[in-house]
């Protein structure tokens, strides 16, 4: 019997927002089974998908580091999943896999499009593939550790602090001894950064006098800004930078939903504070993936990276909403939706 | 018989343009003697004043790399002067010396606040060291070697091109085998700029289809962009830019006379083509600055730099209009304010 293969699939590129309902469509094709199965591919089920802010650049029609979905494509996106079939040596049935599957149910993917378990060292907890191990993770060890250089006493800020990235990020530089203040959407995300994840300070940059409290936070500026929202608050934050800044480019959340994106006016600190401001992709480092993953393992043993998800349940259902809630901030870590829960039996395709 | 000294000092802090009979005022003193001199000290006349972009930034009373010029101060600026007495060893009587003087006719200079000709190997031209072995040069050597690092076949962009910075930092990227287009705000600076200097292609950015010519002179996009305006012109090379840019954040002449400056919108392009954007003070270099000076009388004397200056006269009386019209961009190459003729004779003070 034919099993139902549920795919998202972009139906419409969106100008400012995402509107649900018009944006993505949904596609029932029939599943793939292991007899479509080639040499060094397996066949997967996903189980979580992982919802990140840079998917709302992927459907606009620009040159960017990666080309646009296509219309009518399925939806770019990781999840990790349980392997239903293999004729690859990389991983067997039953293994957790990370993979490039898009938002579909069950794919078929090829060496090279997914990471074995093997590829985690210490992994704990299979989600941590795509949170503190994954993408996310890595993307705030590349840019504090490669670009930030935070050092024993200077001032870090990160904003979207909450988020999966930014709270990596902001440990990372703590780990590195630096004083890290944390902007984020809500008190109570300010009060789990500071009481939970060890930040110095956290503010809640909706406050009226958000830009008073970033001054008093900073008294001897900012060294290292972390960015992950770009606008307002990048604007703020070059108005505080110190001489010699790192501005750690690597996300820019606030902008991406607006087809009239705002340029920081106080640019020209650029150039008066010698500021290096430094934008990276992580697919560019895969190269340290691997060290990153070592370390990053390592300080979640210790204790020293303490995470957090916020799981949405519906199954690819829920993915465009749960979207559309990233960019409004509803998250406070890794926001994933559970495409299949991990308890039930794997599916007979 | 005392001698007439004049000088300009700040009014009154512009909030917007600088206002020709407002923004500053004339001031007389009495001029220095020998006599007022000190061990180590000389007493110099100004020949030539320098006018740069950077000093309607000193200007503001804002957090920057120099204490703003206070009210009631004279104005900072630096100047060829000629030295009419002496009580260092580092200058004699006669000699020209660049020294931070002031906008002002008759000044004593500390060792340190000025340079003795000894320090700009291969002078032919006393001019020489306020623009290309004076500041202006250096800032485009530093900029262009330390942070823009062109390599051969590049494709570098430099805006305010037929500016005392900007033609030798277009120069020095030929030099290292880069293919250059310069942004300028004529057709006879852009004439300029290809048939004397060099520059592969010129482009008038007050042409109505600029971005349409900038995007046809750089069909391989800009590896290296040289910033001396800001503005629309930044935001349209951020544009253009290609993944691993570096971008020179040199100056804004666009932003610095208006109270609401503009910040680049298409500022995420440094995250999705991972643009390094760097900004610097030439002051922050000074060990650089005799191999700096060194490569630059090299190239001058074997005819790869070009330069031209636009000597205003009329004395001090014309150096805030001068100013006013640096921001409007009357000048080609290096704009300077003939303080007195060096044909006559020196004065008796």
């Amino acid at each position: 019997m034919t099993v139902n293969n549920l795919s998202i699939v972009l139906a419409e590129r969106p100008t400012d927002d995402i509107v649900p309902g018009t944006t993505f469509a949904q596609k029932i094709t029939p599943a793939p089974t292991p007899a479509d199965l080639k040499d060094g591919e397996i066949l997967v089920e996903a189980l979580y998908l992982s919802l990140d802010p840079a998917m709302r650049g992927w459907l606009q029609d620009t040159r960017s580091y990666l080309p646009p979905v296509q219309i009518g494509e399925v939806m770019r996106g990781a999840s990790i999943c349980r392997v239903l079939a293999s004729k690859s040596k990389q991983a067997a049935a039953g293994d957790f896999v990370c993979g490039f599957t898009g938002w579909t149910q069950y794919a078929i993917l090829r060496e090279g499009s997914f990471e074995p378990s093997s590829n985690y060292p210490g992994l704990r907890d299979p989600k941590d593939m795509l949170s503190v191990l994954g993408m996310t993770g890595i993307t705030a060890w590349v840019g504090m550790t490669k670009i930030g250089e935070p050092k024993a006493g200077e001032t870090v800020v990160v904003s979207g602090a909450a988020g999966a990235t930014g709270s990596v990020a902001g440990q990372i530089a703590k780990l590195k001894g630096a004083r890290v203040v944390g902007l984020a959407g809500s008190d109570a995300k300010c009060k789990w950064l500071v009481e939970e994840l060890g930040f110095d300070v956290a503010i809640n940059y909706k406050d009226a006098d958000f830009k008073q409290k970033l001054a008093e936070a900073t008294p001897n500026y900012i060294d290292v800004y972390f960015d992950n929202v770009g606008g307002e608050i990048l604007n703020a934050c070059l108005a505080r930078a110190k001489e010699h800044a790192r501005f750690v480019m690597c996300g820019g959340i606030s902008q991406y939903n607006t087809s009239k994106p705002q340029g920081p006016s106080n640019i020209t600190k650029i150039i008066t504070m010698r500021i290096k401001m430094q934008g990276f992709i992580v697919f560019d480092h895969i190269k340290d993936y691997p060290k990153a993953r070592q370390e990053l393992s390592q300080w979640m043993a210790e204790g020293k990276i303490k995470k957090t998800e916020h799981i949405l349940k519906g199954g690819l259902q829920v993915a465009e909403q749960g979207l559309v809630g990233l960019y409004k901030g509803t998250n406070t870590g890794k926001l994933l939706v559970e495409v299949k829960n991990p308890d039930e039996p794997p599916s007979k395709l």
